[in-house]
């Protein structure tokens, strides 16, 4: 017979030996992108599946399963944050649970071969070859959505994955009306006429130096120097190996976008900022968490686009960049290198879009994805309905489907769901960015001066220390005391790129 | 009813998925001397704990050990290479079984407290302080010896542990040969009367140079680059994280000791070489391990010393120098260099000393760790009999502690059994290079036009190829033709040292 507190505790071992394992496998994936030998592919492979297996037989122990519904019917008698927490990691075991291994293992096959496939069909623009495997993805998250179970939409639990709690319903009419007011938007600024020089960006500086100016904006942007690491992959990432205390950022540079590095380097710096808020009480729970990938994408897009590219920050960093970069940027005016990294140009990738652009490639992933789930949509007519839709949003037509529908390998990887947490994450940037701006009404004045950590305490508060308590549409609400809506991110774009492209909406 | 043939892939299976996962702790080690941040210590522990918790679950899993046995019983059934691999890992089964885990819960936590008291008892030069702790490791160490089971003497099972199948009984008569010869040739060196010049040795040259420099030398060694990385650390190591594909070596660099430096990397780069030499079809079994540590070390001196400080490499290696480092060493003739880096100095300080008194400063420790083990040397007389020994063989008295018995961590961590590998290793290296001269007449002519990595396939096929197909007494009898024995090594310094220090013998 063991008390409900001898009961919690072992309920919270067991959580945090997984969760202990889990940032093992943080550090195999870190090393994979950015040290590991080239010969060692294989091994690691192996390396990473053994331990997801080891992971995996104790996420899903029945010991584990029955403390948690016990303890979740017994939640009067935790406290409220063991309540929380029993809650969460409760609503993660069933979740896992709820796959059958076969499926699991068919879902890692097919998304290995997917892949493969999409690799192929991508370099030859062959979207034929890739079709059958699109259909059979389709298919298997349709019979994981089954597996998951959902109320209204089968698109809602793999939604679910990426964005937990959020569902189509609620969904829906925000991405509608940012879409209705997007649209318009991008049409204006690309018609507009106003002359922006951006050649100066392409100017060569030493990736050495870029290095060392990436380096120092972390310190800017407050990030903990004895809790974290810069190194280079190809695909810049930020991965918390053990949040707060060792979390990872990477770049990739190129000589002849100085302005790229900085931007990877606040984006992952503000996902990174994010993990190192994470109270350290709480570690290996779902209160040392992050609420949702749309959470994350907030604050990377906050640091890169709302803070990276606003006038004040632009204003500070450039006079620095000058005395490191003479050739590249030296006689450039503050207001034209503001111009120019807020240069905006409607393009078929969506990688390469620009803040104003980036979502309506998002929206029409989200729609088609969506549609795809619900078999409103075959896979065959997949290409035509992506070059309209990028007609209708973009006013651009892809020249091929490597430049179209081949162009992002999430659907290759069964990331269903996935799509419209890029723009959740800008959402909720914009309607955290104007609570900040109420709270800390001299905050453009602090990053002038570059005084962007004094910002961070605020964060800290509102949002990184509360791990999982509050669901993203919970959390927007009580930072911002409304519901979350497109409305604070079209103002922000019609404010900002109104002025810069001298446009009366 | 499982056939012969399938229990032995279940085993095998099992066998590897542990070897995976002590893989995985290969690279937190590694992370953790190299790259991570400062805060993450704790963090980083207690990954380390949990995985080995989960490593040690699967080792004395007794299906596992319910295979090893019948497999061993039915071993004619196998295949010559299945009979080792189950021979080996059944030891190694049987031997950590044989620990009850209060006994391996308590050495953990003694030897992480005497470890600290050893900081502050090093630090204070204050024996007293830890003479208590030492006397719990000893008795702890005893009751280990016990558990494992001996037959002759107490020490053996605690040497096993790190050379595998060696006892006192072979290894007292080796030692003492060792001695016996090496105490004289100390004293004439010691007291020849030879001028040797080493100023030039301690010319500043820059660290980012010497990095260059050492990448190239483990190039010249016939490292794969592909399947290795240098980095830098505190303390110098080589890990095989996955041997073959994926070894690691680090190097602490000093702006005053290029040939630390060099010392460092062709040491480390010997140690790799063995790991990148295992033959990927045995990964994850006895035959893809090394023999034993004093095999390792016998790779790692054979490169440091008996190339590294060899006439031919110096004479290759000093114009290469010469380029990058014209300040230092322009000027500096081939003879003044190899003599430079060969002189002689007998020192209190294990680590600093050369290669002729190194081998007085283990067999002292062999002695005294031996006599403490059997209880013929009471623990309080340990510094006393520490500096009795030091006169006698090599003539020097430490001025304290600190810079005596204190000096190393083997005895605060409870690693008795592991000094005499060094020179098993130093014997083992000369004895195997007497065996390549012999199959490679013209080596040094080789070496001297910078060819070394042409001895690799010999190594591959004589030593590395061979995991634990046979122990170490077995290995150098089938590589040389002879039992092992001080002489080759004892020869080997007589003919080099008596040409640079003009000795007849």
């Amino acid at each position: 017979m063991s008390t409900i507190g001898e009961k919690y505790q072992r309920c919270l071992e067991k959580m945090k030996e997984i969760s202990t394992l889990s940032s093992v496998g943080g550090l195999l994936a870190w090393d994979q992108e950015t040290k590991m030998p080239e010969r060692a592919g294989n091994a690691r492979a192996e390396q990473s599946a053994v331990l997801a297996g080891v992971i995996h037989e104790r996420f899903i122990d029945p010991e584990l399963g029955d403390l948690l519904h016990e303890l979740h019917e017994r939640a009067e008698e935790l406290s409220d944050d063991e309540a929380v927490i029993v809650r969460e990691k409760l609503r993660d075991y069933e979740k896992s649970t709820k796959l059958p291994a076969e499926l699991v293992q068919e879902l890692a096959r097919l998304s290995s071969l997917s892949q493969s496939a999409w690799i192929k069909a991508r370099m030859k623009s062959d979207f034929a070859s890739f079709a059958p495997w699109l259909e059979k993805t389709v298919a298997i998250k349709r019979r994981q959505a089954e597996a998951y179970g959902y109320e209204d939409n089968p698109y809602d639990p793999l939604l679910d994955d990426y964005e937990p709690h959020m569902t189509v319903k609620e969904l829906d009419p925000i991405i509608e009306n940012l879409r209705k007011g997007l649209v318009p938007i991008v049409s204006k600024i690309i018609h507009a006429d106003a002359s922006i020089e951006t050649d100066f960006l392409s100017r060569p500086c030493p990736i050495m130096d870029q290095k060392a100016v990436c380096k120092e904006i972390m310190g800017i942007m407050g990030m903990d120097p004895n809790a974290s690491r810069l190194d280079e992959s190809a695909h810049p990432f930020s991965i918390g190996i053990s949040s707060p205390v060792d979390v990872r950022i990477t770049i990739r540079y190129q000589e002849d976008n100085l302005v790229g590095s900085i931007s990877n380097v606040m984006h992952e710096g503000g996902h990174a900022l994010y993990e190192q808020g994470i109270d350290e009480r709480f570690v290996g729970t779902p209160l040392g968490e992050s609420v949702s990938l749309g959470i994350h994408e907030s604050q990377s897009r906050l640091w890169e686009n709302i803070i990276g590219r606003g006038r004040a920050f632009a204003h500070f960093i450039l006079p620095r960049l000058q005395e490191v970069f003479p050739d590249a940027l030296g006689g450039v005016s503050p207001e034209a290198f503001y111009r120019g990294i807020n240069k905006v140009a409607s393009t078929p990738i969506r990688v390469d879009a620009d803040e104003v652009t980036y979502n309506l490639h998002v929206v029409l992933r989200y729609e088609l994805e969506k549609a795809l789930i619900n078999d409103e949509l075959r896979v065959a007519d997949l290409p035509a309905a992506w070059n309209e839709k990028m007609r209708g949003y973009l006013e651009l037509t892809p020249k091929d489907d490597a430049q179209g529908v081949l162009q992002d390998t999430h659907w290759a990887l069964g990331m269903f769901g996935y799509f419209p947490t890029y723009s959740l994450g800008n959402l909720c940037a914009s309607q955290f960015w104007s609570a900040l701006k109420k709270d800390i009404p001299d905050v453009n004045d602090r990053i002038a001066r570059g005084e962007c950590a004094t910002i961070l305490p605020w964060l800290r508060e509102k949002i990184h220390h509360n791990g999982r308590r509050y669901t993203t549409m919970q959390l927007v609400k009580r930072v911002s005391g409304e519901g979350l809506s497109a409305s604070h991110f079209l103002d922000y774009l019609m404010e900002k790129y109104g002025e810069i492209y001298g446009i009366g909406w």
